[in-house]
C-alpha cells in the first residue's frame, strides 16, 4: 500500500492520571500515542516530550515496523514521565505515519476517554 | 450537492473493548467508522485493518450510496476483528468520503466516548 | 478581527441518544454543532442532514452573527431529527467560520462526551 | 527543535461546567486550552473569547516561553468566564505553536472528558 500520512507531528494535551480504578493494565489510566505506519518500510520514530517548567527530555526512540500499528502508552516509556504531570510531546519518522491521541481515565469509579488526530505538518 | 471530502483516510487508533455493560446493541461497546458521501455518486470503499503484530487483514469492501452516511462497527465486520486487540485502518473511497472515528466503551458500568476526524489526504 | 476557518464543513458522526439522565436540559444527552464566526460579517449557515436510508432533509438555516458563537443542539432543529437514528451533516456558510461538533451522552446515568474539530475544505 | 504548528487557531466550544465532584483542583470541571511551542522563540499569545450574546471579551495575554508547553485553564483567566455559558476562542501567537482544547466534566459522580486538536490556518 501506498504510504500515508506525515513525518512531523505534535500533541499538546498531555497528562497521565495518578491513579486508576479497576483491573491492571486495561483499566488502568493511561496516555497513548497511536502510530499506523501504513507503506513498506519501517519508521524510524523519535518522541521528543515537552514540559511546563523544565527543559524537553531526551528523546525517546521507537521502531514502527512497515504495514504495522503500535499503541504506545507514555506510561511504559523510560525514563518514565511523572504521572500528574502536564506535558506535550512532537513525534518525529523517518516515513510517512499518521499519528493519534488517546487517554484513558479512571482516576473515578468509572473510566472516561478522549482521543484527537494529533497536527501534522 | 458537490461531494465533500477525500478519497484517502487514516485512523491510527483502533480498539474493540472485550465486554460491555447495558442493553446490546446500543451499548454494548463497539468502534464505529462514520462515513458520509454527501456526493451524486455511490462510493465503493475500502477499509484495510493494521495490526501490531502481523500482516494486514485482507480488506472489507462496502459501498455508501450517493447522499447517504453508513456508520460501521468494526465489531460487526468479518472475518471478525478479535476485541482487545490493538488495530488500526485505512479507507479509500472511489469518490469523496468524510470519514470520522468513534468508540463506545462500556466495559465498566458507565459508558465513555471518544471520537475525532480522521486523517485524510 | 479578520475572518478565520472555511465554508464547507462535514460531520460525519450523528446521533441523539434516546434517553437521559439527570436534570433538563443541561444534562440532557445532546448532539451540538459548535459554530464561531470571528469576522465582522454576519454568516448565513445552512446544515444539511445525511441519513442512511433515506434521502437529505431539507437544510436548515441559521444565523451566527458577527463576532459570535452559537452552540445549536441538533436535538432543537424543527423539523426534528429521529432519535438514536445515525445521521451526518453538511455545514455550508456565506463567511468563514469554525466548527465543532460534540455530544453529551447521558443514557447511562453518568454522562460521557465526545468532540472534534469537524472536516473542513 | 524546528518550530511546529501555526501562529492562528480557533476552537468553536467552549463551556464551564457550574458544578463539580471530587478533590479539587485535579477532579474540578475544566475547560483547557493546551499549547505546545516547540520552537526556540518565545510565544507572545493572546486568547479573544466569543460569545453568543455580546461582544468578544477583552482578549488575554499568556507567555508560552521557548521550548515548554502550558495549559491553560479558562476557568483561571481573569477577568473571570462565566461558567454555565457557551463560548468559542481564537488563539493567536507571535511564533508557531500547536492548539488542543480539552474538558473535564465532573458535574455527575464519575467525570466526562473530551479533547480535539483546535483548527489552525
Amino acid at each position: 500500500m501506498k504510504p500515508i500520512g506525515k513525518t512531523r507531528w505534535a500533541i499538546a494535551e498531555g497528562y497521565i492520571p495518578a491513579t486508576s480504578s479497576g483491573p491492571a493494565p486495561q483499566m488502568t489510566s493511561h496516555e497513548t500515542v497511536c502510530i499506523l505506519n501504513a507503506g513498506d518500510e519501517d519508521a524510524d520514530v523519535r518522541i521528543t516530550v515537552f514540559y511546563a517548567d523544565k527543559e524537553p527530555a531526551d528523546s525517546y526512540r521507537v521502531c514502527v515496523p512497515a504495514r504495522r500499528t503500535r499503541h504506545i502508552r507514555f506510561n511504559d516509556l523510560r525514563p518514565a514521565i511523572s504521572v500528574g504531570t502536564d506535558f506535550a510531546s512532537v513525534v518525529e519518522a523517518s516515513v510517512p505515519i499518521v499519528v493519534q491521541h488517546t487517554r484513558l481515565d479512571s482516576r473515578q469509579a468509572e473510566n472516561a476517554l478522549l482521543s484527537t488526530i494529533a497536527y501534522a505538518e
